[in-house]
C-alpha cells in the first residue's frame, strides 16, 4: 500500500490560478505563495452568498491514540460531493509545525484524500504561525520592556498572562526563568506552543482587520498591582501587532488530491482554544461554493461545543449537518478492548463502545442539528462490523454511510456526499440551541457544558477556581461586555471526563 | 521633503513577473509570493556567465550613529548603471524584523533609492528568517532532548555552543534557564537575535542544497564531557533541518523604486558573522547582469575584511571595483565634532576625519582592489567639503565621484555610474590579495587581521583565549579540515580598534 | 498580668552547676554553655536506670489556631511532680529560631511554667540547629561538587532528594535554581527550614555516636541514571559530618522557673518529621530521675503515634502513661464554635468538642496506654464546663485533672501530678501495641495508620504514589532492612483528615 | 615529624578558667563554652590600660600557594614574648568552616605553635559564625519579605546590594535565582562565604553593642526606584539583629600549646573586607597584657593597609611595630622561581625575590612604623638563604631575626621576641602616616592607594566605575558622613598587581 507521501508525489497539481478560477476567482485577485498556494483577500467575501451556501460540520467519537480521521473524511466527504456534482469546498485547519516535526504524516488528510502540497503545507506554509509566533513574542518582549522601564515610577504587575510561544515542541522552555544578568526583570514565566497563543484563537474569529485590531487591544496580559486589568492597548501597540498579522489574516487557497479547491486557515487546539479554523476561511468557502465541510478538533465534546457555542454564534454561521465520524478501532478502544487486539474483530466490544458515538449523537442533537454518523473503513473492518454500527443508527434514529476516502478518494465518497446532500435538502436548518445563554453566570455557564455536554452529575468549584471567577468579576466589574463572553474549557480530548484514560461513556 | 514610506507608496509597483521578465526569467520559472516578491530557483544559476559577469563592493567608512547610507548607496549606484544603459542588479541582505520593529526606515534603503515593497520588506518578506528561527529551535530542542535522554547512559556535553534564536529584540531573553520544574535538564542559556544564527551565516555561504547539508551537519554543538566535538550530525537530523531551509535557500527577486531588479537574500550580522548577502543571491544576479552591486556590513574593517577573507575565497568570486562610501557627516565626527554640530561646516574637523576614510582605501587596495570613493550627498553639504574631499582622494590616486540617488534616484548616480564602469572597462581585475594563507594557524589568522586591518601594533592573546585555542587544536586534532578554516572576528564596529569611542584612525 | 519575658526576668536563675548537682551529676562532668546551660555527656546514660524510670507522655487534642498549650503542661506537671516530693525532669523539643524570630513567646513554655534562659533557647541556644545547618548543607555542596567532578564520567542522578537547608523564615528559598553562571551544575532545588532535615530526625533518634554515623551513611540522596541509590556513605564524608554534630549530639540541660532540671535537645517538626525529642536526653533524663515527661508534636495523631511506632519502637522505650491536653477554647473550636467566640462559655460547642478529645483518647488506648486528661486551665473557663469535660472523661473511662500551671506554676499541677504518680503506682506497663507490625508492606503500613489513626474509610494510592512504592520497592530490592522501617506520614495537624479546615471528629 | 593534630592532641589543656586567672580575669567574670573556651564581656576593658599596652602587627610579603604562615609566627612571637618573661597575647581572627573543612590544619597556626582546642575552633567554636549566618539571612528574608509586601504600593529596589551567606564553600550557591513558583518575587542573587559578610566587618570594627546596632542600621541593602539609599534602618529590625549577634560580639578566650592566653574573634576575608581580627579582642588582650600581637590577612599590601587606614583610624589604635614574614619559599616565588623547585637552594631566585619584601618594607615604614623582618623557617633552608635575607635587612635599615616556632615553639621565636622588645623600648611609636585623610574624594583616596601601597603608575576608572562612584555623590548627596568613609579595595592577594600571576614587585 502506498504511503501518503507517495500518493501525494504521484499527484501532478494544478497552478493554484487555475483552483481559483474553478471557484471563479480571478487569477489577479489572489496573491501566490509559490505555484500551488495562495492567500485569498477577505475582501472577497460576500455575506449574501454566504448565507446561501450549505455548512456542514465534521466531528468525531472521543479521539484515541489511533485517531479517528476527521481530517481525512473532511477532505473526502467533499471529493464525494464534487463527485456527484456539487461545488464544494472543505475548510481546515492549518498543521502546527512543532508536533508534526518527525512525524509521517502531519494534519492534512491521508491516503486519496489530501490535500496538497502536503509538505509545504506541513512546514512553514504561507507563514501565518510564524507570523503568530513573531507577533505574540513581539507583545511579550514589549510587556517586559514597559514593566522595566515603568517599575521605577512604580508600576508592576502582580499576575500576569501572557507567557512567549513557539512552534517548536521543545519541553525545556515551557517552564523558564528570564531577564538573568541584570537585562530586564527576571521573572518565571514560559514558553506555550504557537496554536496555544491567544492572537492564534483571535486570528480564527476575527471578521476584519479592524475586529482583528479590537480583539488584539482587548487581549488581557495580567493584572497591576492595584487591581486593574492590563491589556494590549496599554502599551500602546495594537495597530503594530495588527499589522504583522495582516497577510495572516487571509485564508490559504490550495487543492486536494482530486484537484478541488481546500481553504486551510488558522490553527488554534480544541483542547485548550477553541479547535475551529477560521471564520474568514469558512465564509470564504461559503461565498464560492454550494457545500461547504468543516471539522472541529477532537472529539464532539470539545470542538463541536465550541464550533456552536462559540465560533457559530460569533460569526452568526448556521450549519446545516453533523457529520459524525466513527472507526472500528476507536469504538472497540472506547468498548474496553486492548490496544493490541482493536483491529481484530470483537462484536461484543464493538457494541459496548457504540455508547460513546450516541452519547455524541445526542449531544448534537441536543444543539438542534441533523447528523449522519460516517464509518471511516479500514482493510479489516467486516460487513458485521459495519452492519452492527449501521444498525445502532437506525435505531438512533440517524443517517448512516461508511466511506472508503482513505482508500479510493471521492469515490469511496459517494455514498455518504449523496446522504449529505439528501438530508440537507430534505430538512431546513434550525437555528443552534445553544448550551448556555450569553447573560448566564460564569458559573451557569459552565455548569451547563459540563451538565449537558459531558454527563457531569454535579460540577464542584476549588476554593482557587471559586476565588479566581470571583477575582474576575471585582477585576472586570465596570466592563459590561465581559459577562457576554462565552467560556472556553480546556479538558482532556481522549475521554467526556476528566480523566484521560476512562473511556467510553463514563 | 517626503518620508521614505510616503516615496515607496506612490511608486507604483510592477508585478514581480515583468521583473523576472526584465532579466530573461520566465514567470513561470520563478515561485512568487505575493505580486511582488518571487524566490528564483538556484537551478537558474550559471557559473558561466557568473564568471562574466562584474561584482562590485561597496563599502563604507567606519560607521556612526546617524548612519553612513551603504544601502542606499548600493541601490543609487545600481539605479545609476542602469540610467546609463548597463544591465545591472544590488544583491543586498534582508533586514532582521527585530531591531527594525518600530523603526521608521528598517533597511531597505532610503529616499529615492529604495528596494520595494518595503514594507513587506521589513516584515516577513518570503519568510527566510522565519525558517532560520524554525531550523535553529529545532536543533535546541532535539540538542536538549538527546541530551536528556541519553544521561543516563552517561552522556554529558561539558560545554553547549548552541543556544535558541528568536527575531525579535527581547532583552530579557538573553540570558535564561530553561528545563525548569523537571521539564528537561535544568540548564542556563539564552537566545539570540535570527541574524546571529550559525544557520543565517551557513545559508549565505552555501552553494547547493548538498552544500547546505553538509554544513549543517558539521555545525559545533558543543563539546562531549570526554572531549569529542559534539554536532548536528551526531544527532542524524541534518536531512530534517536542511528540508526546513529548502526554501530558504531561494534568492528573493524584488524590484527598486525604477522598477529595476534587486536580489535581497540572507541576513547575517557583520560584527559577530560576515555580514555578506548570501553567495547564491549575489551569483544570480551575476547570471543575468552585466553589473552586480552588493554590499558588506558596517565599515571596510569589518565587512569588507571578511567579503573577501571568507565570502569571495570560499565561492570563487572575483570582484572588479570596491567603493567606500562616506559622508560628511561620519567624516566630521571621526574628525572629534561632537555629534550636535555634525551638520555644520567644519573644515578642520572634516579634514582631521579623512585619516579614517584613507585607511579604510589603503585597507582595500591592501586586498589588490580599484577603490572609487563616493559621497553620499545631504542638502547641507558645502561645495568646499566636496571639494576637500575630492582632493584627498586624488592624492590618495583613487577615483571620487558624489552621489545624490537618496534625494533623485539613479539620475543622481550618474557621474558614480559612470566611473565605475570606466574603472572597470579599464582595468583588469587581480587575484585578490587575502590577509592571510588558509594555512596559517589560528593565532597567525587573527594577528593577521588584527595588525593588517585593524592597524593594531601587537596581538596579546589572553590567558582564557588561548586556552581556548589551545583546546580547539586538541579536540579537533584529527580534523584536517579544521586549519582550512578561514576566522571570523567579531569586534565593534564603530571603531579600527576594540573601543566603541574610538573614533578616526586610532 | 505578666508577659512570659517579665515573668522569666525576675526569676534568679541558678548556675547550671547547681541543676546538675541537683541530679546528681558532678560539676566537672558537664560542658558549660555560658553560666546557665550545659551539655551532659551521653556517656552518663545507664540503662539500668533507665529501665527503673517512669516515661511519661504529654500531647494533645487537634491544635487549634490559638494552641493548646502541651509545652507548658509538660514543664508544669515536672514541676507537680517536684512540688510533691518526685525527682522529674522534662524533655523538649528545641525550638526553631526561623518561626520563632519577632514571636513572642517561642517555644519554651510560658507563664509560671516556663525553661530558662528562654532567650538563649530561642535564639542560638548550644548551636545544635547551627551544627545541623552546617553538617545538612555541608553534604549538599559535597554532593554537588561530585556530581559535578565525576559528571565527565557519566555520573548523574536522575532524582536528586537532597536539598538545603537554612533556620530561617525565608520562602524565597523554598524553590531556587543553583548552579548560575557556570559555577557547579544549574539545578532546581530548595532550601527546607532547619527542623526539616533528615540530620535533625536522625540526631534524635541515634544512641551513640556510631550510630549516628551509621545512620548518617545511610541517607539517600538521590537515585542514580542506572537506578541505583546514592547515599551519604558513596560520598564517603560520613565520619566528617559526624564530627559536625559531635556536640550537638550531647542533651542540653537548663532549668526551670522553680529551678527544676529540663532537658531540651533536638527539634524535628511534627507535621514532615517524628517530632519527638531526643532519645538520648529523655534516656538521659530517665538516667537521673524517677519520672521523665516528655511531649510529642501537635496532635496525638501525629505526633504520639509517631513517639509510640517510631521512637519507643527503635529506641525501646517503654512509656508508662499518657495525659492528653485540652483546653476549652480547642474544644469549643471542634464542636464548630467560630474563632471570635471561643472564649465565651457555650455547653452545647464544647460537648460537640469533645468528639475529637474521644477519638485521640481511643487511639492512645488502643496503643494499650492508660490515659489522664488534663484541661489547661484559663481565667475565662467556668466550673460548669470544667465538670462537662471531667464528666464526659469519667463516661469514658480515664483519669481528669484541670492543672493551672501556667497562671500558679508547681502548685497549680500538684493535683494532676498526684493523679499522675496514682495511675503509675497503681498499673502496671503494658508493651505497646504498635499501629503496624515492621514486617508488613509499605501500603499495609500507611493504610494501617490512615485506618486506624486517622479513622480514614479506605485508603486511595495515587498512580503516582503507587509507582513511587513501586520503584522504592526495585531500587531496593536488594537491602534487607528497607522492609523493617516505620512509615512516617505528613499530614496537617489541624485535623484528623487531610484537609485542614475539618475539625472536630471528621 | 608530627602532624599539627598530633602536637595537638599531646597537649593537655588547662581549664579555660586557669587561663582566665593568668590574665587576671577572675572565673565567674567569663562565659564558658565547654571547658576550654569563654566569651569574655566588653564590659572589661578598660581604655587607660589600652592605652599603656602595646601593640605589634604581624604581616607579610605577598602569598604564596604555599602559604607564608603569619598565624604562626603570631603565636610563636607572643609564645617567646611570655618565654621572656613578658605578659603577652595574641588576637587573632576566627577560622572560617567552609574553605578550612576537609583541609589539615585550619587556620589555628601549626606545629608548636598553636592556639587550641584546635578542632573546635576550626568547626563551631563559640558559634559566631553562626550567629552571623543567622543574623545576616534574616536581614534578607525580611528584605524579600518587605519587597514583596509592598510592591503593591509601587515599592521596588532597582539595584539590591544585599545578598545572602552560608558558611560552607558551595560554589553552586555562588548565583541564584530565588523566589520561584510564586514563593515570594523571583530574583537573581547569590550566596557568600560568612566572613565576606558586611555584618562580619561590622563585628569587628564595633566597639559596643550601641555602636553595632548602629552601624547595623546604616548598612546599605540597596537603592529604591527613585533613588534614594534603602537600610536596614528601613526594615526597623536593628534591634533583633543586634540581639542575634549579642554573643558573639564578645571576645573569645582559649589558650596557645604553652598555655598562654589567646583572643580569637571575628574573622573578615582581607581581599574584600578589612580581615583583621575585631577591635574588641584586640582591646581586652591589651587591657590585660603589655604586649598584643596581632596579625593583618594576607599580604601588607591588602591586610596591614586596612588594618591601618580602616582599623586603628577608627579605633584610636597605635600600633608600635610591625613584622614582616618572609619564608625562603615565598620569596624564591617572587624570584621567578618554579614552585616544583622553591624547596631547593636558588640563591639568584631569592634575591630577585626580595624586592617584594622590600617593597612591603618600605610601604610599612610609609605608615610612620618601625619594621623587623622575621624569616619563617623550614628545615630545608640554608645558612647561606638566611644570610643573604639577613643582609638585605640590614642593606634596608631593618630588623632582622629568623624564627623556628613551628618547630621549636616559644623557645624558637625568643630571638625574634627579644628585638622586638628592644625595639618598643627603644623608639617611641609615632602617629600613623594614613595612606589618605578622610577628607578626599573617593577618586582621591583609590589612587592614594593604588599608587603609594599598590606600586600603580596612574588609575584609570572604566566608565562603569566612574558611573557608579558619580551615582554614590548622587544618591549620598545629603549624607556628611559618607565622605569621612576610608575606602575598602577588593584585590588579588597573590600580586601587587590585579593580575594574580604576576609575583615579585611588578
Amino acid at each position: 500500500m502506498k504511503t501518503d507521501i507517495q500518493i501525494a508525489r504521484e499527484c501532478e497539481l494544478q497552478p493554484i490560478t487555475d483552483i481559483a478560477s474553478q471557484l471563479g476567482i480571478a487569477p489577479e485577485d489572489i496573491e501566490p505563495y509559490g505555484r500551488y498556494m495562495a492567500k485569498v483577500p477577505i475582501s472577497l467575501i460576500d455575506e449574501k452568498k454566504v448565507r446561501q451556501s450549505h455548512l456542514i460540520l465534521v466531528t468525531a467519537i472521543s479521539p484515541t491514540k489511533t485517531g479517528i480521521g476527521k481530517t481525512t473524511v473532511s477532505i473526502g466527504l467533499t471529493l464525494g460531493l464534487n463527485k456527484i456534482g456539487k461545488k464544494a469546498a472543505v475548510a481546515l485547519r492549518e498543521p502546527s509545525l512543532g508536533p508534526c516535526f518527525g512525524i509521517k504524516g502531519g494534519a492534512a488528510g491521508g491516503g486519496y484524500a489530501q490535500v496538497l502540497p502536503m509538505e509545504k503545507i506541513n512546514l512553514h506554509f504561507t507563514g501565518d504561525f510564524h507570523a503568530v509566533t513573531s507577533a505574540h513574542n513581539t507583545i511579550s518582549a514589549l510587556l517586559d520592556n514597559y514593566i522595566y522601564q515603568y517599575r521605577k515610577e512604580g508600576f508592576s504587575l502582580r499576575e500576569i498572562y501572557w507567557k512567549r510561544v513557539l512552534d517548536v515542541n521543545d519541553r525545556a522552555l515551557r517552564n523558564v526563568v528570564t531577564g538573568l544578568r541584570g537585562d530586564g526583570v527576571t521573572s518565571e514565566t514560559g514558553f506555550d506552543i504557537t496554536p496555544a497563543s491567544e492572537l492564534m484563537a483571535i486570528l480564527c474569529l476575527a471578521t476584519s482587520e479592524e475586529d482583528l485590531q479590537r480583539r488584539i487591544e482587548n487581549i488581557l496580559l495580567g493584572i497591576t498591582s492595584d487591581g486593574r486589568p492590563f491589556r494590549v492597548r496599554d502599551l500602546d501597540i495594537a495597530g503594530a501587532i495588527t499589522v504583522l498579522l495582516r497577510d495572516a489574516l487571509s485564508p490559504n487557497l490550495v487543492q486536494t488530491t482530486e484537484h478541488t479547491p481546500a481553504f486551510i486557515h488558522g490553527g488554534p487546539f480544541a483542547n485548550i482554544a477553541h479547535g475551529c479554523s477560521s471564520v474568514l476561511a469558512t465564509k470564504m468557502a461559503m461565498t464560492y461554493c454550494d457545500y461547504v465541510v468543516t471539522e472541529a478538533g477532537f472529539g464532539a465534546d470539545l470542538g463541536a461545543e465550541k464550533f456552536f457555542d462559540i465560533k457559530c454564534r460569533k460569526a452568526g454561521l448556521q450549519p446545516n449537518l453533523v457529520v459524525i465520524v466513527a472507526t472500528t478501532q476507536g469504538l472497540k478502544m472506547h468498548g474496553g478492548v486492548e490496544l493490541d487486539h482493536i483491529k481484530e474483530p470483537n462484536t461484543k466490544g464493538l457494541k459496548e463502545g457504540l455508547k460513546n458515538l450516541n452519547r455524541h449523537i445526542r449531544n448534537m442533537r441536543g444543539f438542534g442539528q441533523h447528523v449522519i454518523v460516517t464509518l471511516n473503513l479500514f482493510d479489516f473492518d467486516t460487513p458485521e462490523e459495519v452492519d452492527i454500527i449501521r444498525k445502532n443508527c437506525e435505531d438512533q434514529g440517524v443517517g448512516f454511510a461508511a466511506n472508503s476516502a482513505f482508500m479510493q478518494g471521492g469515490e469511496g465518497a459517494v455514498e455518504l456526499a449523496q446522504k449529505v446532500v439528501d438530508s440537507i435538502e430534505h430538512y431546513q436548518p434550525q437555528p443552534i440551541n445553544f448550551t448556555y445563554p450569553l447573560n448566564d453566570t460564569i458559573e451557569g455557564k459552565i455548569e451547563k457544558v459540563c451538565k449537558i455536554i459531558y454527563g457531569a452529575a454535579a460540577v464542584e468549584f476549588s476554593k482557587t477556581c471559586k476565588k479566581k471567577i470571583e477575582s474576575i468579576r471585582t477585576i472586570f466589574a465596570d466592563d459590561k461586555d465581559i459577562s457576554n463572553y462565552p467560556v472556553c474549557i480546556a479538558k482532556t480530548q481522549f475521554s467526556f471526563s476528566a480523566d484521560s484514560t476512562r473511556y467510553g461513556s463514563p
